[in-house]
């Protein structure tokens, strides 16, 4: 699919970037790996007031990004949504961008709006965790029936992990693990764990954490857990789920050729254009030398990004500025 | 009066910057000329629709700075209005600000937010007219009845120039010199306009310009104005009253040293700070390569300027940021 400018992140960097890039008459796409828009707004904090959003003496989180997605919405830009920008190939007058489920998009500018990068499962530090990924240890499950009659090791103490197990409880032999004897869920559900425990229909192994992994060909057949004193117990198992929440990383982002210093893309201003002609990087994942990380320095950074890169897309035509305020956006 | 931030200038810029300082922990004061807050959006366009302030698709002017204040209230900045900076002296440790009405203020640092300048009135192109002003050619009254029994000329062709003109008929002589023999006035005080005349209350001087004045020591006698063929008339004055709108000037602010191109000053990004360590500048006054004059912008100018000048103004005590929005500002 054809567009002018692709925005990797849907938070509120990425989404005025819309707005801007519509302002200026290039139709936008947008990707993020979560599945709503907002990024951390939405994911980590929707209900979280904030209070320098300039002329906003107070806004909520959610409200923020509602707002900002209907000032972006006369401009319809796309999102593509539950995926993860996976490749980014420059061809000098495009860029190519691939998604983690293959939605392939060309645009002449991408404005990396990435925020702390894209939210993934915490994987927990167990040795070649990653040869049984997919196989069978999985961090999201798209495919109940497939874990039917299995033996099931679900690490976690949070809704997750519980939703899941008690879910999981009706076709399979389900084990809990967590660090602790308590745990973090709503409380209906944790009575529930605890009846369906009495029933024999659970089993709970608290005090212990995952220590490793035994099986071959990323076949898993045993999970070891310990306690803090070091005792070990070896759980016979088919399938581990652990549920230990998300993590933010940039993931592919680091392997595109863009300078990077500590995580952060470099960037220079006022433009904010990284070392790739034609890739910007606005808001907290980019830096540079002065770099605020607030929202409201975002927006500017994004303003500037798509002025400066009005030339490329419309292969230099000179851009005639106007005061925005001059001009309706529903002309 | 002692304050930790001087700020020039009431709009847009000025107030983001006041929020922004109290947030800081900085106690500010506000100059501005006009007798209202709110600079421009309030002065010139307070009911026009502005699209690109962020998370708000369409905001009215005059809401944007009642939004603005609001929000730099909980931090109570203190307001010098109908004033203009006329003096600013460098005392190293701090500021001196003097204002046209006397005013004194000191601070460690100055945020110049001072858009296009000052608003005055827009002054007739006469040799000499500086020698007459304040008394015998005003641009705004502020003691009717000293104009008693006078031969007044009022230049003009808008409201101002025909509601000063019907009221001073009332108890002088009372003539309106303008270019075009039509009005720009409201109906029903052009109509009152021609009855006054038609009654000899008031003479109308149409299709002609101010061209000269005659007189000494600052007292008026003739007033002398031309068609546009150059044929002269000299009309018996002692009072000359220029009606011909607002004009923005930077005024002094182009005296205190400070860098300026092109009626900007140059700030250096990405702390947008003068040649003068202490002083920066924000918004439209300020030049730098890569400049966007957005209202957006100037916020994000003015959060980088103060976070920049926090230092100074708690003597090198460190800044440990936190992002505003994990703190409260009733707290």
């Amino acid at each position: 699919m054809l567009f002018d400018v692709v925005i990797i992140g849907a938070g509120p960097s990425g989404l005025f970037s819309a707005f801007q890039a519509g302002m200026l008459g290039m139709k936008s796409a947008i990707i993020d790996s979560l599945e709503v828009i907002g990024g951390q707004c939405a994911a980590l904090y929707p209900e979280k007031p904030i209070y320098d959003i300039p002329a906003y003496p107070e806004i909520i989180s959610q409200d923020l990004i509602n707002k900002l997605v209907e000032q972006a919405a006369p401009f319809t830009p796309e999102y593509f949504l539950s995926q993860q920008l996976i490749a980014l190939e420059d061809h000098n007058s495009f860029f190519k961008v691939t998604t983690s489920i293959g939605t392939v998009l060309q645009a002449k500018v991408v404005i990396i709006a990435a925020g702390a990068g894209a939210f993934g499962p915490n994987r927990p530090p167990l040795e070649n965790i990653e040869s049984y990924e997919e196989k069978s240890v999985f961090y999201l499950i798209t495919n109940r029936n497939s874990l039917a009659n299995k033996n099931i090791i679900i690490a976690g103490g949070g809704d997750s992990a519980l939703d899941w197990a008690i879910s999981l409880s009706e076709i399979a032999n389900v084990s809990i693990v967590h660090r602790r004897n308590k745990f973090r869920a709503a409380p209906a559900t944790v009575q529930k764990i605890h009846e369906l425990e009495s029933m024999n229909k659970i089993k709970l192994i608290t005090n212990y954490q995952l220590d490793g992994l035994n099986g071959q060909n990323g076949i898993l057949e045993e999970v070891i857990v310990a306690d803090l004193d070091g005792n070990k117990k070896i759980l016979k198992a088919d399938i581990l789920l652990p549920f230990f929440g998300l993590a933010q990383n940039l993931g592919p982002i680091l392997n595109f050729g863009l300078n990077i210093s500590n995580h952060h893309i470099d960037v220079t201003p006022p433009y904010f254009e990284t070392n790739v002609k034609g890739i910007y990087a606005v808001g907290d994942v980019a830096n540079y030398p002065g770099k605020l990380k607030l929202i409201l320095t975002s927006f500017a950074e994004s303003a500037s990004a798509l002025h400066h890169s009005y030339n490329r897309v419309f292969d230099g035509k000179a851009l005639h500025f106007e005061y925005s305020t001059t001009k309706g956006i529903k002309n």
